[in-house]
């Protein structure tokens, strides 16, 4: 499979994911953490499926298109495993983590932190989606629908 | 529709075009030229769908992943409407120019010398698929797959 066609099946697991939780789960109020806002792509969807929601977006560098900008409130720049510290606590609903760099060696560094970070963020019952493997006792997998391939995206409820 | 449902239906389309011109047209001998190698998932598609051809990437700084990287004699670098001149008359068999900056007004400034540069680049017969609609008499579009919608890909060929 070449890499179109497997970015492809990439941003369509995304996308059902996404709408999955937001059309048939229930999001308890909290706001939703976009860890790795990247070109603003996801955020533009989460903000479109839950309006009114506050969105907070991380990432290292901002390198979003202008049309997914989000405010300078809800945008935190650096290092992500430093800058959402501040933020644990802050009992999300939602945790959307897109923070894959395209090189297995580099996403299983970031592994070491995420799943810890995205249980610090959210709220007993919150929901955290990946597009990586999370490990870590209170995040427990949930089914994801059947139009994504089970190694592609992944879901969870936070204990 | 939200920014990450266009980003898919633009990649499908880049998909269905070029899996249908290396599979269903008659490609000439001689190079391929990729204008915007970006990530390289395009590149790599390619690579996939016509083994041992030349393609020769163009992009004004190198953001590839490093799995789809051209061996640097194939890898032009810099303003591509600088560093693509010296390549005129080189009767590519096929361009592919994905150079949309996201931004319109921008995308509207290199219309003005792409559909040019990419009659130059082609041989008589030579066929060129692009992100955004070219506008030179030698360009004559050619049908799309029943896939794809109308404003969203275009493919020509050269007379």
């Amino acid at each position: 499979m070449s890499r179109l066609e497997s970015f492809i099946r990439r941003l369509t697991a995304q996308r059902d994911i996404l709408d999955m939780i937001c059309r048939d789960m229930e999001i308890a109020d909290g706001p939703v953490i976009e860890l790795g806002l990247g070109n603003g792509r996801t955020y533009d969807h989460l903000r479109e499926r839950l309006p009114g929601r506050r969105i907070i977006a991380f990432d290292r560098v901002c390198q979003a298109n202008r049309k997914s900008m989000p405010p300078d409130c809800d945008l935190i720049l650096g290092e992500i495993d430093q800058t959402a510290r501040p933020f644990v606590g802050i009992n999300a609903a939602l945790v959307h983590a897109d923070i894959g760099s395209g090189y297995d060696d580099l996403d299983e560094l970031n592994l070491r932190w995420l799943s810890r970070l995205i249980v610090d963020l959210l709220a007993p019952g919150g929901i955290a989606a990946s597009g990586v493997k999370l490990d870590h006792p209170d995040l427990h997998p949930l089914p994801i629908p059947a139009s994504v391939s089970s190694d592609r995206y992944f879901i969870y409820r936070r204990s």
